[in-house]
């Protein structure tokens, strides 16, 4: 069973909702998720699992300062993540306001560790993104997300 | 008077909505505002206008190819169109569906031009962007974007 | 035996080399390379490979409108190419001249189809780039990105 | 006399040398450099300054998380900075390690601010790249980088 850890930072409970949703799809696609706040994530946490899924608020069109300091810190596990399946999810307050650069930009932080990274043909391409609170089209997405993750971490891992 | 060519590559008629209402932004701006399909554009447009704001629907997360064949074409005036202001908005069908990706895509190919290029504090940040057929939020949006961008090329050219 | 694709776009020899030796590193990886310029590639050609591998010279920091295109045409096939090991490289002519934002670009087209992009924790994270025409350390960052895709490739659909 | 704030994050002197670099460029250019670390930064360093220059090491393709919460910190005065000139410059271990994706973030960054952004038709585009310790290619792209900033900012804000 493919172990999913789903990191997220949290401001107004938007991304906490999509953790949880794309939790629930790991679930349903055979997958163990773990659900962490950033700040109780750990190097050996990244380490254990066998994909991981980042998620963040859009700030300034980039995720937290905070999200990016576990990946300067997980330098130290440099190389081990590599063959791990990675995902990405994001919020913001607007269309237009930065969530697929959020997205993108944690995409970009993964290929470096060389995590493998699964795009979407249908939904949201890049990786689940809510304008404001998730509503039951984000609920979805997520859904989705978590399944894909967790079938590809299953093949690879399994 | 500054000048500002609004170029767009259509489908749907999306982005045509968009760079009309981009052009009323410009005219109430103070601006002279010339918007032309992309497979009317000629070099010597670029070079004959003060600011260029380019429009394209979303193709797998990027700029539509006929819409790059034009900057490939503009390799010929490379230098040229310095210093001129430019700008971007982008269409898609659905929300996370490579709007974003599309506008900084654009934004991109105009740095490498030196076009100089300005973003929003409030609302759609690096260019407006559509989901779907223009609403009122993104007439507005391009009302405000076209006054930016005809405020700053009066501003440089003016 | 996973069946790699390698399509390139070319003009100054920079980007056919650098396919050539991805395919060496794909068949080192014991994958078969199939190698093709772009205007040789199919939709039936993308749809048979197990992974495919896009490379294009740096056109204002972006790909080339004809690699563009064959996305586009893609279209035709979207949802089909969903699982597939998708990879990207890319020449310019100088250092910050476009090469990573062209690979990235490259990849975010390729999530769009849902293909399964890895990254490299060593070397060029994001995928193989050339400063001119590809040196030694180009060459050997080349095979060892073909042998990746392959691996991953022959994981996923061996 | 137009004052541009260049603002670095330093590990290994790379980005202080080229910040020190363009701060000569901006003299030059008849402008007014002001060279800081963020960590003593302030917001009103920001808003008191015509042109703001960030630059960063890369980390994991992206700036430096303590170059990203002077960013979230800024949120205190949000909108005030809209029209400032703004450019990135960027370090990085190797060729093809994320100088241009770090650009571009900060990039999106001063968009979301509202910053006005040039581009370079000549040399490194998006701003000015260092592989390694900057040498005479880069200190000469940061000169003439810095010239630019200043005569932007000398005719938006003189």
């Amino acid at each position: 069973m493919a172990k999913i850890l789903i990191v997220y930072y949290e401001r107004t409970g938007s991304t906490e909702a999509m953790a949880r949703a794309i939790a629930a799809g790991v679930k349903d696609g055979g997958g163990e998720p773990v659900v962490k706040r950033v700040e109780d994530t750990s190097i050996e946490d990244l380490k254990a699992a066998d994909g991981v899924v980042f998620g963040s608020p859009t700030y300034y069109g980039l995720p937290a300062p905070r999200m990016l300091a576990l990946f300067e810190e997980s330098v130290r596990c440099h190389g081990d993540l590599a063959g791990k399946v990675g995902g990405a999810f994001a919020a913001s307050a607007n269309v237009g306001g930065g969530n697929e650069t959020t997205v993108m930009a944690l995409i970009q932080a993964m290929l470096v560790h060389g995590f493998v990274v699964p795009g979407s043909p249908a939904g949201d391409h890049f990786g689940p993104v809510s304008v404001g609170a998730p509503d039951r089209r984000v609920q979805s997405q997520c859904g989705e997300y978590g399944k894909r993750i967790a079938a590809l971490a299953a093949k690879l891992h399994g």
